[in-house]
């Protein structure tokens, strides 16, 4: 089983257990990175990572979320997703580059359209100022 | 040699011909769809993609316009992309759809970060304006 395939598997598993944090940490490898859909700076390392893929699921893991297709190739898979948030339809992907154990190098996030991007804006600032303060 | 593969192949012989409108309507199907990195609801239709893969050529694909990596899978490529309009680094895939011959489907595009949104944004809007008064 590739990196990328056994990576996916316990990528849904953390998610379907609610994205626990000692789960994700178990998938994020200690020099990961995330990309942002809303700001261009990379964010480094498992900590601040963990912060914002946190973040993303609170905002974006509603009971709406689906994902509709994945695409995977080598060491990466594209997961394309539907969500909705305050009646905004919201499609975007997840772009995961694995390692060879199936854990996490690489976590970039795209959505479309513009009220998307606006609205996911909104939610992962107020959710990351939450978090903030937690 | 898959749809995909066959498909991939001949979006980059026409992109590098300058997309040429003849060869753009060779390797689009009559039921091709485009879905829009900004707005929501998909162009559909020969004519209408070949409009807007047009406007999208003029606008992303300067002398910066570089594709990072490919992902394939099945019917469905992956094609990671990066380029600068005005000093603004965008990020953004295709992830297209092919049938077996390798005609385009389904082409859908997002960008990101936000300033890029913005940016294609602006710069679509002015260049479909301009194909529409052409």
């Amino acid at each position: 089983m590739s990196g990328a395939v056994k990576g996916i598997a316990n990528w849904h598993k953390v998610i379907e257990g609610g994205s626990d944090p000692q789960a994700l940490a178990e998938i994020l490898r200690d020099d990961a990175v995330f990309h942002s859909p809303v700001v261009h700076t990379p964010q480094e390392g498992k900590p601040i990572v963990m912060v914002y893929l946190t973040a993303a699921g609170a905002t974006l893991g509603n009971d709406s979320f689906t994902y509709l297709r994945e695409v995977v190739d080598g060491d990466t898979a594209v997961l394309e997703f539907t969500t909705e948030m305050d009646g905004i339809h919201i499609n975007g992907i997840d772009m995961i580059t694995f390692d060879e154990e199936g854990k996490i190098i690489n976590f970039k996030v795209m959505v479309r359209p513009l009220k998307a991007m606006n609205k996911v804006w909104e939610m992962m600032a107020a959710q990351l100022k939450r978090a903030e303060n937690a």
